[in-house]
């Protein structure tokens, strides 16, 4: 029997029995050293909306413990990742929800949807225009994991031109014909109608959208950001948006969360979600299938999936 | 040479030249037979967005003439369609901007987008917790022709289950495995999450979806209508948004334009938008595409395609 841990009733009960494993509620308010079972516990699920110093309680005498994360990133968590304990990150868990959020911004910043809130709010049906639509849009994404991908599958239909952009270049798959470098940006974005970040946050991203970045876009153009707030300068952004020159919308900001007072909330053309990307209903039923299959692959000894770090 | 109308010069350039078409400008304010070439027109482009009425002037004296509408619907047209005229609708003009809006609508009522663009106004940042999702929604097309089957292959990535209705039972396509009839709409409401109404305006469907309809829907369901407004019986649906058992967007309203002072502007959960579908950027490529085809079919003694009328 080996012994995991979730951290709290619900979970218990959502993923139920797995044969093999002993399971737990632990969530890492305590030390581990301080359970009945302590040390014993090799695989412990790391609460979803909780600050990151959480895992360090998972370092109490109890190294070669794994540690779950239900997030797609991580990178706040390496800072107080306790040494002999290992990570690994929810890929795959939050791709559905983060797409589905991506699209839905682009279509309700491009269509329309906030200014149709506000003539809503008063009670007035707008004059009849003719609107921006998304068909026929260049749309690059930028950052082309599992995540990026799953952007494109539902991107798809919409009648766009679809540009992937990774770290290196490398070939394409059913939905783009390669995938370019960041190397390649400065020939690309100028052929660019929507920019859709969904990078990781590392030295190599942070503030990769900056002026010269976002003065290479077309006017008009569109910026999509549901990576992380800091791989945009916020200022420069501002200084666009504020030029009337681009739109965006954004379910990650920098800093975040928002202050009251901060200039972005009232800039021109600009939508913001307060980082919803993966906490919906879709969620859940992804994550215990996840876990289910990590309790599986521990009860038989085989290595974990998804490892970001290693104790 | 054959000879055919356009409502203004920009069409006139947009369109170009046709071999074997005399093309001029006639917008329709002013009898036909008050133009120079009167009765010799045989094409006439009506002006997108103006009143219904205006066809009436394609009459003076020009039986013979088929109308090229602009728009998709046309029974406002069919009133003011004078004898011996003939109508065409702009058929698949619209399907991508009306299939990109209805898809637009459902994801930012699901998402939670109108609650945002509240918050941003009020520059507050809202606290974390779970929204809802589109994915793992079953979502019931109604009506399914040419815009249905355009909303269906937008959200077959989504990981949505898909039904579509049409007026009766048939053979199903890539997307779903059968089209239903409207008597089966008792059987499937209740297992529907999702109701996007795209069905044409007829005496069998004004007030289709009534208190019985909506009442069938199961809690938390959301109905999108990017048909027209009297398919939906507003205050059936007002009392279940009253009540907080549905959600709903529309871009298509009964009464409309919607007064300033109507309930259904400030009902809980209702996104509207005034009736954008079609009034797009994707809109001129797309008449154009069409218009041309019909002018090298007229050239070339063809029938037209979409006639909806024949006088």
């Amino acid at each position: 029997m080996r012994r995991a841990t979730v951290p709290d009733e619900q979970w218990l009960a959502d993923i139920g029995p797995v044969d093999g494993i002993e399971l737990s509620v632990w969530d890492m308010s305590i030390p581990l050293t301080e359970t009945s079972w302590g040390a014993e516990v090799g695989y412990a699920v790391h609460p979803y909306l909780t600050p990151p110093n959480r895992v360090a309680n998972a370092a109490g005498g109890a190294p070669g413990v794994t540690v779950q994360l239900l997030t797609a990133g991580y990178d706040a968590h390496l800072a107080h990742l306790p040494a002999g304990v290992s990570m690994c990150n929810a890929a795959g868990v939050h791709d559905t929800a983060t797409a589905e959020l991506a699209v839905t911004l682009l279509l309700a910043s491009v269509r329309g949807i906030p200014e149709f809130v506000a003539a809503q709010a008063r009670g007035e049906w707008l004059p009849i225009r003719i609107w921006p639509s998304l068909a026929d849009s260049r749309v690059l994404i930028l950052g082309y994991g599992r995540i990026g991908q799953a952007i494109a599958r539902r991107l798809a239909p919409f009648e766009v031109a679809l540009t992937a952009v990774a770290t290196t270049r490398r070939p394409g798959d059913e939905w783009v014909g390669e995938v370019w470098g960041v190397a390649d940006l400065p020939t690309l974005l100028p052929n660019t109608d929507v920019v859709i970040a969904i990078l990781p946050l590392t030295d190599h991203t942070q503030g990769l959208i900056d002026a010269e970045f976002l003065a290479a876009l077309p006017d008009g153009a569109t910026l999509i950001n549901v990576a992380r707030g800091p791989v945009v300068d916020t200022d420069a952004l501002l200084a666009e948006l504020n030029s009337g020159r681009l739109r965006a919308a954004a379910d990650v900001t920098d800093p975040e969360p928002l202050p009251a007072d901060h200039p972005l909330w009232s800039a021109p053309n600009m939508l913001i979600s307060p980082h919803v990307g993966g906490a919906t209903d879709a969620f859940r039923p992804r994550a215990v299938r996840l876990i289910r299959e990590q309790l599986r692959r521990y009860a038989a000894g085989q290595e974990f999936v998804h490892v970001v770090a290693s104790g």
